[in-house]
């Protein structure tokens, strides 16, 4: 049982057996092909609105190129102290930004505040020639502890951002499981809400390789098909992203995969904070459980061959300490979980 | 009938196989799963040698992240004048680098020579602080005229680029190609010659979306994992690619497929050259035929729907021109191109 | 007797003795002091035209900053084959640009015609992804042949850039020579004939370390302060920089030098043509004097401890060879080159 | 009187007329000089050792081509969290790496200690392919609290640095300052300590604009010349920076200057500190003074032309606060602050 990660698991039923279907027969080359079309489509109608969206095959891809449309060389961007685009791809948004300055704000339970914001913008007075200047704040929904913005505290970020001239991006890698958390629609997350630009991810909720940057906003994507291709992120058989994300979406698939994802997450949630000395760190908001467990526990699981993530944080709750003899674990579900492999797991957790 | 290029069909069926039967289960992510490790071993099979390479999902991303592997910021880069890497790729092996310089070399048929690199080479003395440094040769086999260049043209090219401190890459997008068209080994058209390293494409021969990049020293593939994973080209569930290039070596189904298009190519290429008022512009090596077609004949093949690419080249064989009315065009077979249809193209070709 | 470039000598006195007058009391740092601001006010002047004007210590920093704000990273700059921004930077264009591509066209003389600009651009069509887009060109006027265009030559290459929608920019680090040569007015030379950015160079021409990126037009400039800093280009003493500037413009003094200097490179020029087997490889225009010299004649002249430039060039007039024998110099006049020195040159040189 | 910063005022009398001196004649350009060698010379005596040095004009310019040496595109620098690289130098840093990440530790007085640098270090650990690479240290030498390491505190952030394979950078702005403050060798300060590269400004101290960037191990330096010319630091008429190093390093002169900015300095830090109201935030242990001044003390200063310059901090003392009518100011001396000044702005400040 490897709850590692929710890209252990390779692509669910449908994505896959679109991914067959469109192998048949020639196709335009680098997206010129009628999945991709198709799917762009549907993203439009996920969003209710127009939008530019772009295939890629891989979120560090989606988030980079979707920065640097948002952000220039002298430019800011402002996100989580552990965000993902901060900590986790390498200087990739460094990278096809040209060598902008992505700037960590702290902020409990993953999350950064409108104040956070204000606080770390003073450091990078406008129009200032020494001092990289504000482009965009990024904002991770699902958070890397696991947790869920609010639409108000999208709303007011994104109001503070404005305010400042900064866009929006929203780092969506697991945009769906954050969708069924609040039980919100597409477009109630993010444009409604003031985001410019989401890296929508399919990859992790049932997709193999397949992530678009959707913008809301016609002229902020204008050189987006230079940047793609230029960071070699156009494939030339399009037809393996448009399929994968028609697949996806289609009969509300990637919707049926988060809730099932979340509800397991859940179950997991409650069955570990119930057993004896494990704490959970976070709240479970969507489908990833973070928890201290004491090394008994850890122990018992690794024996069992269930595999979960060891973890660590720069900015636990207030208050919470990891015991020396505990263990700091993240435990993430997927479409593939299983109801009862779950129940095992909180067994065996048991003891 | 689309033989606009060889990237205009979907996978070959035993990669595709491949790919669902590694859909299932649990496997490490971002590459650490069995197929890629798999993928690599038979890589280093088929060179003969223990290699270190590297997936990826597009050939420009191969080819920008092993130049810069290759060349610093301030390094040259020397290829064929109209070379994929300085002409169709978007800068992306600027970008890669950060910043070198891609320098064209002209020559007959896609092909330049030992002479001509050094000519190039003389522009950019070593060691004098205003001139890019030279780095690395990039030589395209298939060239981007069809071309081949044998055993010998690039060992002596090799010889030359070791001689002036240079490293030497292979864009090998048709690599299989022209291995069928050489009849030789991947050892002998590679590190036995004097290549470096190679972009390893095995999209248009059979895969979706697979390309490897493989380096014969480990020096050089040093901090290679970085790179690619700042690229934005690290795979999340690498399965995707090692699976295809699973399938795609197994059984010698890469070479078998090769050998299908070079010979399709080839009976295209006699069939069209009969047709009167036809040339061709180079001669047919591997799985491309480039034709001057007389308005006539081009007008007919459009009419029944055969899709082929327009083409322009700035280095034509001495002598030769595009009448006014006639069309320069590129024919590409692949794996899937049927003899059948072959005969019937040359059959309305003929009128 | 040292010509091998203009940048052997020191400033010329009055340059030298605006910056001794500007050393005393305290200035504003970073280009907030008067002297900065007196010499923006002059250089708008000089062009009759409201300027934004920055200035640098060097002409490459000057060439890659301007560049850098007209290009994008997926941008191409199109220079002569052989200009300076692409054969003796090191690359600097293309680290500013982020990894532009500066294509060279070829040209007899040092100089670039409409249609050779028209030939070149079609290798990049407008919005195809996989090309980078023809952002500007890159006019050297002193050329790198020690040319000069006439200003209807300027206004011709201006005028085909406009129409494919890209700007101008004019390297001018001999920008006074080529006035003078020309006998015309700055305005005349530069966006009267449509050119939308000057690197303006003083450095050559009786300054220390001084060049201007001179912008016509506001928006084009709007975040060149940023730029410039991250480039480290502000110079935190401004002064240094303002001082030059003002002493360089001040009383006609920049004019007054590039005429003498042109002036005894034409009776160079004269006198070395009339000896014996010495033969002009382009006409002296400016302050520049290329020729082929017999060895006998290129000894005589180091015996005697006459310092000039050997040369080479890849677009040598048709027809033109420098015999096997022969030595290509460069010679380069200046404000402090003397008359009589020239006299014993060319006596020197007769033998 | 202008205390707002150190480069508020022009060279000192030596240096002014070591650069005078050198304007006569011929000299080879790019640094192939006589003042130039002679400076090189010069700064390996200084530094009681044979080291590599290349002058350039401006402090952002040094420090971003030395923790470019030291730094891949993937690679982090390790500096304090308000240290200049981070903060003030719009992101050159970045641009010069392409790309590198540039981290913040936090630290009391300007200083970062080598637990703080430890617990920076675990966020990325070596050879995760996620995580930037650790790559250098960044030690600010005056810091940018005024306060100054004791060559101890260096000696163990410099084997802490070296104990995980990082190199050690020194930003030595105000150098001579900080020598001057610890009363030790600049061999002591640096290579001896465990530096591997200083920016060794000479311009806050007495220079117009003359920096250098001296490698104590060649092996470091050995592509600096093309990033300098790549980057346009390398000034054409290089004597402009040979001879103020010359001038600035002669007869002690730099130390003399540096001896009397720091007395002054305290001499103001001791009068502010004796007015009823004004607090000290960092001790003075160079020639920056930091203090809170009531609003009172504040506009009386101004009235009189007392020219500070206003300030803030993220890291100030633990438990210290501006209160909300103060004023936090930093006041800057140089070599050319008179003494008598001095007194007369602590008697207006006493008011």
């Amino acid at each position: 049982m490897n709850l590692a990660s929710d890209n252990v698991v390779g692509a669910s039923r449908p994505v896959l057996e679109a991914l067959l279907a469109a192998n048949q027969g020639a196709e335009g080359a680098y997206g010129a092909d009628a999945h991709t079309a198709k799917a762009e489509a549907m993203l439009s109608d996920v969003f209710e609105r127009e939008c530019v969206s772009s295939l890629v095959a891989t979120g560090t891809g989606a988030n980079a190129l979707a920065l640097a449309a948002l952000t220039p060389p002298w430019g800011a961007v402002f996100c989580h102290a552990e965000a993902h685009v901060l900590d986790d791809e390498c200087g990739a948004p460094e990278m096809f930004t040209a060598g902008a300055k992505i700037v960590g704000i702290p902020g409990a339970a993953g999350k950064f505040t409108p104040a956070g914001l204000e606080a770390a913008l003073e450091r990078f007075p406008k129009g200032v020639a020494k001092a990289v200047q504000p482009a965009c704040v990024s904002i991770s929904q699902v958070t890397e502890a696991g947790t869920l913005y609010t639409l108000e505290e999208i709303g007011l970020i994104a109001d503070t951002a404005k305010r400042h001239g900064l866009k929006v991006h929203l780092d969506g890698a697991r945009f769906a499981n954050a969708l069924a958390g609040l039980g919100c629609t597409a477009a109630e997350m993010t444009w409604k809400a003031g985001v410019d630009v989401v890296s929508f991810g399919a990859t992790k909720n049932g997709g193999l390789a397949c992530e678009a940057v959707v913008f809301f906003d016609k002229a902020t994507a204008e050189n987006f098909t230079f940047r793609r291709k230029r960071g070699g992120h156009t494939v030339s058989k399009g037809r393996l992203l448009g399929a994968q994300m028609v697949g996806y979406l289609q009969d509300d698939h990637w919707m049926h995969n988060a809730r099932h994802a979340n509800a397991v997450a859940s179950t997991l949630s409650e069955g570990l904070a119930a057993v004896a000395g494990v704490r959970r760190v976070w709240p479970t908001q969507a489908n990833e459980v973070f928890v201290s467990l004491p090394a008994a526990v850890a122990a018992r699981l690794k024996d069992a061959g269930v595999r979960f993530a060891p973890w660590s944080s720069g900015s636990m709750p207030e208050g919470f300490a990891i015991a020396a003899d505990d263990v700091f674990a993240r435990f993430v579900t997927s479409f593939a979980t299983r109801e009862d492999d779950i129940a095992k797991l909180v067994a065996i957790a048991r003891g």
